[in-house]
């Protein structure tokens, strides 16, 4: 088992009604309040009435419509916002887009320069302000990890912004706020935290047994409940479990002991930084892809062992096993309405020799990944999934 | 799944090595340093040497001799050193025992009026001393959580104190100190660890799905290194894999939606109040009697799903299932050296009804437990182990 710290300062309330401590937390660092949204979902479910409700007394700035794939132009807003009207906290009232673009305005507003800067610099993060999360859509994780991802639309770089500053302070968590999701963004949200503990569980390490088999339950959850979500979308145990999975699914747990690089989120960075498509989309196209190319004699014990522990396979042979979890991963993304290919989202191979270029500058793909990969091997994954 | 909250402050630095941190790390809070520890194992590994280089240019003080099922009279002259020295921070090196009795020094330290107080009424606790930890025994999970069980050896009383105040600042956890562990401490912790998920698993909540499946991962990860590390004290897979279970098993992570009171532990806390019993070793005979009286139609389902994912036990029938799995743990109990019975360590029927009775009146056996016993039921439990 590799060395590791863990330290993970958010205080997460989870559950019903969490919402109502918001007053007394928000307090805590201030009176000045950055509101940060999406698209305007929480107007329409009537979250929106009740922040501004719970927010009376507090003086209330709002940054509305950052989009998903949050732009790095969103975070300049943002942080010229928070220099211009001395804000104190920012509550981030959305899923990952909405959480990563605060995380990342919450150290430009702390910085003197470009926003972008920080990106390209880790060691220029000397602060930050804090950060409140009411999280609506369960995937990213972002709630309780010091990540996110943001897009230089001028570069078309989706590059990932990381602190222990990031951190949010609080995250209130309530699966009731997940029940209005359409059905598209439960799905993909799905198939993003099956995603992170796939990331973290094929890697070479084999040592840390407890955190594979932490991970294996996290992924058995996703599987059991991800289309009892679909088919039932206020069915509070199936969102409960999906909404804690994805917080574990990525708040260091799974990856203790552990470590190397990612290898299906560089690729999906890229595509969905060329094409806007939703992440959990590109996710579910590539991930299988990326598992047949990956898949060998050297790593089909672990393959296996996927399939078994997180399907139930019951096969002997190891390759046959690994073969059937491939196909199981593939059965189980179509059965919530993803998809498998780059067709369905009208992607073809104009840009897959860049897109492979990029993923292999962008990454730790040909150097650190469970699979090492070169631009070539990323061509075949495109063309695999086309 | 029930409504939770979670938030741990505690900065885990796990594996080899890490104790080199221990200079800067103590130096955030101050110089002056209570070093605690306990019957002087530190002294013979030679860590005690390696903690007092580390510690050079520090004004250090010294509490040793903190005994297992630590007692408050130790906490007593604890928390006078700390008044009376000025202490800063308070660095215990050791196990459960030496952290709990560190917790219970922190906050008297800062109280003016008897420890004892703070036991009786939480709300006292306002204010405690900064601790880290460097364990050299896994099994409590006192290294990342905020409880901590001392014993008023006039009333015979064993409880717990809690705070959000008490959870360690630092802990260093390097699996190698495991390594000179003698046998039967190896072994008590191991029972002490599944124990703590079985408290957390046992209980009647099933929504809570993601939480049970990762208790069902620590327990394998119990039921697979003990064995591995009474046969080979030196495998770093197997320590390192029994120190993160042992931390994971009580820092709040398997009870998170959960909750109810625990059966085993308040049981076994009046007997080793008794009789001074290693803990682990109470647990050990107490557990499979408890289950065998717990087991009932209503509960032949989650003894049985306990039985298959713990044990690997391939039975149809629930209650079959569930009686196998009793059977498994005595003899992973046996199979590790640890007795079954209380006239093993010495223990007759003379105070099971003094025994039975404290029991019922410090916990929730009668009233929240899985499955609800009065003073009859824990005379069963100490008849069937007699």
């Amino acid at each position: 088992m590799n060395n590791f710290t863990f330290k993970i300062p958010t205080d997460i309330r989870f559950g019903k009604g969490q919402v109502e401590c918001l007053p007394e937390e928000l307090a805590k660092y201030g009176k000045k309040v950055l509101l940060t949204y999406g698209g305007g979902s929480i107007k329409r479910t009537g979250l929106y009435d009740t922040i501004i409700r719970l927010l009376e007394g507090f003086d209330v700035y709002e940054l509305g419509g950052i989009e998903p794939n949050p732009k790095l132009t969103s975070v300049e807003i943002g942080a010229k916002m928070c220099k211009g009207k001395n804000i104190d906290v920012i509550l981030a009232v959305g899923g990952g887009s909405t959480i990563d673009a605060s995380k990342h305005i919450s150290c430009a507003a702390c910085y003197d320069g470009p926003a972008w800067d920080l990106m390209m610099d880790r060691s220029l993060i000397k602060e930050a302000l804090p950060i409140a999360v009411v999280l609506t859509i369960c995937a990213t994780g972002s709630e309780m990890n010091s990540g996110a991802v943001i897009t230089n639309e001028d570069t078309n770089e989706k590059l990932e912004i990381n602190s222990p500053l990031l951190y949010p302070s609080l995250s209130i968590c309530d699966p009731t706020y997940l029940y209005t999701l359409p059905p598209k963004q439960t799905a993909a949200g799905t198939v993003d935290i099956l995603s992170h503990c796939m990331e973290q569980y094929f890697q070479h390490n084999d040592e840390a047994y407890i955190t594979d088999a932490i991970s294996e339950a996290v992924m058995k959850t996703v599987v059991k409940y991800g289309p009892i979500a679909m088919e039932e979308p206020d069915n509070y145990e199936a969102r409960s479990n999906l909404m804690w999975a994805s917080t574990v699914g990525l708040n260091h747990m799974l990856t203790v002991g552990k470590g190397g690089a990612w290898s299906v989120h560089p690729i999906e960075h890229v595509v969905s930084a060329f094409y806007d498509i939703t992440h959990g989309v590109g996710l579910s196209i590539i991930t299988p892809a990326w598992m047949k190319l990956a898949l060998s004699e050297e790593t089909k014990g672990r393959f296996a062992r996927f399939a078994r522990e997180v399907f139930g396979v019951c096969e002997d042979d190891d390759m046959i096993a690994a073969q059937m979890g491939i196909q199981k991963l593939e059965e189980f993304n179509t059965g919530i309405g993803m998809p498998l290919h780059l067709s369905e989202v009208d992607i073809d191979d104009t840009c897959f020799e860049k897109m492979a270029s990029e993923a292999i500058r962008t990454s730790g793909l040909s150097e650190r990944a469970y699979v090492k990969m070169s631009e070539q091997d990323v061509m075949k994954i495109f063309v695999l999934c086309k």
